[in-house]
């Protein structure tokens, strides 16, 4: 078995990572104070998502050279879980606006990663997607000059609603490829539709798309490269959904604990004076609290990996990245099943007086209970089986 | 340790339950149809509990002297698990009517047994409460004829909204006694209101009731015994909620099975044809049928408890009452840790499309989860941990 | 869903199982005194093997007609497991023993059927076999009279050692057809080794046994009918093994009460008075309890079923033996995982001190742990999946 | 809610730890040979003793200043957690040989911290205790120069048994006091039992140790002080408890691969070619292995969290303490419930043939269940239960 690589072989130091995050205590406040309301209403958060963007936080996996923060993996994926635990939609958002500066990054030439990253700096840009890899609707014609015509739909477009920049990828109707670019969001005949109507993470934005003769310029076309550096791409976006789920369950924990602190009686026939003494609550808050931190723990554990991998930059082999992936795999096993469970018992803790609708205290839930099912956790823990029992490393897919 | 008591110790069959219900089949189907779109409306299902009275269904724990079709326990509940498959919220709507009428048989006297009991069959009565006995806000003032008038509030009236009798338990204002008692449900001074908006069981009509100076005949007065056979009426109630979470396991894997079979796809790395070949999927269903059958066991087991006491009429003892109390709490722990995983692992079986807002496949959890917060677990794990390590059989409590 | 089908449809009483078994208090005490050092011992329990016999439980499976008790599978299986409580490697004897018994009474003609069940009655035998069907090492070659002569080994020849007569199945060498026999253990040729040691049920006499020329005459043969009547005694065995799990869930049980009432301390941050009021600790007591009745609830369920089955006789059809199974794996899954889990949780009951060896409180765990691995229980899980999903019944199979 | 501290933190680096241990992988498959025949003897490991002092592994928590390899915690913890894989037992009287040169370190003055640790170093000593602080049998009277005389006994004294030295409590007869020592293990008076016979950790040379007028001169009386510092002790243990856990399903995991890799069979309905492809297999080595990772991830976390208070040296404060205490509890409730876990599914995944006892793969568990006994887990939960509820820091006690 081989030992969790020790997180110190990090070659930088977190007092690298300049403060560029403004108030992040008061943004969290302040999405917290509305999270049940814009829970029951969906739809978009304009307000919020401005909120998000004047605290600084859009740049945060921007690389220091094209005016970014300098961030490392634990610390962008430590900020979206805080962010996580008072309002899981928005932080997926800003997760993947995360995700989309990677793609640039990892796939653009030189010309690119200036345009489009430092452009994020000065613009505040919020990223869409339409890449859903699962729909292959989305069709794209060659035009002369190396650019292309995209025409048709894209579902769980996450984030592209209101966004000012969009990642795509379309099937080339001539070779059957992949098509990958960037395009503005406001390009000419691109339709956000809001159709997104989930029972939980309602605010991420996640509608379908349609394209009717969209121009993409040739500049705006990204190389897909299939090396271990580019897939971790992928691996970036599990941690995103990883730490989603890490902070669903660090809020619902919260959550129970200011609900009993404030609201909690004893129970009639438990003998104690006030709630917080009674040892079955407390047991539960530990058992809470367990699956929280081992949740993070191992999220930490992933996220140290990553970076250590994503230093080494271009050059890294498929087993240093596989390794990556199946720490990535544990994490988010094990954070999923914190998410579904704490936000279960959040409710034990509290009592019945809780479950009143305008509280929306089953939010935790029904946003963990959304996200967790991007992929179905059974395969993943094929994957860490199969390693476990004759030491095979999980290969590069859509989802791991 | 004791061994169950077998159930063939009942000294009646059941081929003497008369055929008094009409085409439940039906009913159940009407019922199914509409209940994703009335969780959503939450309020009052007039039109759903009109169908629930038309198939005879009111009558279920009105004894053969009184015209109802001496029904065991078992069947009983067996039907409300069959309608808590579907909604339940209705189904805790019809329990309820079950529970007053019970309260009528063991608490009335014969003129009152008579009246209350064969009205409830002439009249197809649905029966509401007013006892919540941990709000203590109603206040009962004696007549001079050996009546009262009722002021204050009830909260969880439960069944009240829109039926036709109730049972009301108020605080003598002079000798701070609880005074019980059977009063119309449209009473002069009675407002039922419509404050009951919860995340789940949205339609069982458990709004707050207020009454100013609401009359209360002498003759509608109930005596309120303490015997261990009156005290049953606690554990029958504890039973219909049992039964409810049977019946939501059982219902949620119902809706998991008709939906992976008729939308499931094969996972893209699970090398199977079709989803129903699934390894994985076939393993979660394994899982969530043993834990609804465990459930249906113990409840059934419970039931048969209930029953042979019952049969033994107003005479047995408080350790009978005990047995059966610690039966009903082993069941009512299992269920609810049923209701719970199942309704929540549908979706693990159903995949991310099934978290769709209109599909309301998460009102399974969201019922599940208001439901089982009346008492805490703990406390009744208590119960059973105590007879177990000291032999202590549970004590007669508003709960158990 | 279907419903438990309910266990009164019975067609027998309970009050017809004549108290043939003499003395069973006293047997299980002195099974009990000697319990651990006879697991430390393993090899043959002649004296309790003895007194087994003298209690008259050798003939717990017989039939009336042949002098047999008339008892039902519900009652055969409730005294297995009585005495699984206190040492389940001499319950699995004497369920090895009523399983022979089936065996000669499904599949033997009139004639070895009153020779055998009578001689059962008469003679007080115990019943050995060797007929696992997983060694094929054993072969037959037919005499020219109509019987065999047997060359070969079998391995896990359960309770073969000190038997009286034993079954035995092998591969005709010429024809590569199963046979099936009846011969005495002490037949010449017939050579019973000593080698069973394993890390539990350690004193099941489960040791192999090899043939030199071993003669069976034709009268001995058995014809092995494949009707779902005659295959019934396969789920008969699996409920043997079911029923020893919950004897071990129950036994581990009240070794932890007893060692608790006795012996237990309150911890020293624990601030109450003894041990029993510890509430953590009732809780622990709370949930082994919940584990062993939902196990014996459903092994009950199953023997109702098997009983109901078997009171049809020879006639039903395949659906109605495939509903047998279905409730012999749900129960043997649940039984499996009480016993397993209670056994181990007795030392987080009874603390430190209980792991001194000569008081082997480790057994309970150990014989659980050799018991439950007879098949998988994933594939056991499968079957149950398999039912919930496509409504598929399990297959006859050697183990289902 | 705290983020864990990263543990990057910490101020020095692992390449300071000089590569002390000499071969530790052949003294790991050294152990690993005997490790099941040394289960079945039990008492003294003598040579197996040699074989760790002689790899150099007896200094490990000497500091450098003493000759000592300077090894920061996780160091330290990683390699008793590798040995512990093999041979859990002897890991832990590595462990406890760390913990009383800690001893000495933290209540020792500069001339004992000179003499105790240099000796280590030079003279290759094994460590053993007589400090159960529940057993209050062992009595001092002080000696006119300052030293004691000691009469009486102590029990639970791991590794006395063949060690060189040993430390020492006993109650003063005049104040009460409890006075704490270094002495020869072979000074007169001295009797060391061989009466350790538990159902694991077999040879972890525990028994009693009688004590007959035995000397302590001053100057090997240690002054215990109370600060938060020299209380980091009774974490250094319960880190090395944590380890021997996280150690033990590590080493089942490992076993249980080795065994299904060489020996397992695909069962006979599971339509694959060999064991290694079953589904269900691979699923049980996955949940084996997030086990295993998940209490590792938390061993690290803690054993991080000691160090950066180890490195702050006598001066820190209380709650700096306090947060390293809840870190290990952290890690000791997940470490304990994996290793219990991973050694039970073991034998699912082995199958019945792997309950041979002469291969003593039972020893997994039975060690785990000895070991997982010195303290509740229960009461370590509600350590952590307050701390999320209330925000209460535990306590400095026997245990935590």
């Amino acid at each position: 078995m081989n030992e969790s690589r020790h997180p110190e072989a990090l070659q930088t130091r977190q007092a690298d990572f300049a403060p560029v995050v403004r108030d992040l205590a008061g943004l969290l406040a302040a999405l917290h104070a509305s999270a049940a309301q814009r829970d029951r209403d969906g739809g978009h958060a304009a307000q919020e998502k401005q909120w998000i963007a004047d605290a600084g936080l859009l740049t945060l996996a921007v690389p220091r050279e094209f005016g970014g923060p300098g961030a490392r993996w634990p610390e962008i994926y430590e900020t979206i879980r805080k962010i996580a635990r008072v309002d899981s939609a928005l932080a997926h958002l800003l997760g993947f606006t995360c995700l989309q500066v990677v793609s640039v990054n990892v796939w653009g030439n030189p010309e690119q990663r200036a345009r489009y990253l430092s452009g994020t700096v000065e613009g505040r840009w919020w990223w869409g997607n339409a890449v859903n890899p699962l729909d292959t609707r989305l069709v794209a014609r060659a035009t002369s000059d190396g650019g292309y015509r995209l025409d048709g739909q894209k579902g769980f477009c996450s984030g592209t609603r209101g966004s000012h920049m969009m990642t795509v990828s379309a099937q080339d109707a001539a070779t059957g490829k992949a098509v990958f670019a960037v395009v503005p969001t406001t390009r000419e005949g691109i339709t956000v539709h809001e159709d997104w109507n989930p029972i939980g993470q309602r605010q991420t934005d996640s509608g379908s798309v349609s394209f009717v003769r969209v121009l993409v310029e040739p500049h705006e076309v990204l190389e897909r490269a299939d090396t271990p550096y580019a897939s971790l791409r992928t691996l970036i976006s599990q941690q995103v959904l990883t730490n989603l789920f890490v902070g669903i369950a660090q809020g619902a924990l919260e959550e129970a604990r200011a609900y009993v602190t404030q609201h909690g009686k004893p129970w009639i026939t438990s003998d104690v004076d006030k709630a917080t003494d009674d040892p079955y609550l407390i047991q539960r808050f530990g058992e809470m609290r367990l699956q929280a931190v081992s949740a993070e723990a191992l999220a930490a554990r992933a996220a140290y990996a990553l970076e250590d991998a994503w230093q080494q930059g271009p050059a890294f082999d498929a087993e240093t990245r596989a390794h990556v992936a199946l720490a990535t795999s544990e994490a988010k096993i094990v954070a999923h099943r914190a998410a579904l469970d704490v936000s279960e018992k959040l409710f034990d803790a509290c009592g019945a007086r809780a479950t009143h609708a305008p509280l929306a205290l089953d939010r935790f839930w029904r946003n963990a209970r959304v996200h967790t099912l991007h992929d179905p956790l059974d395969y993943r823990v094929r994957d860490v089986g199969r390693y476990a029992l004759s030491g095979t490393l999980p290969e590069v897919s859509l989802y791991t």
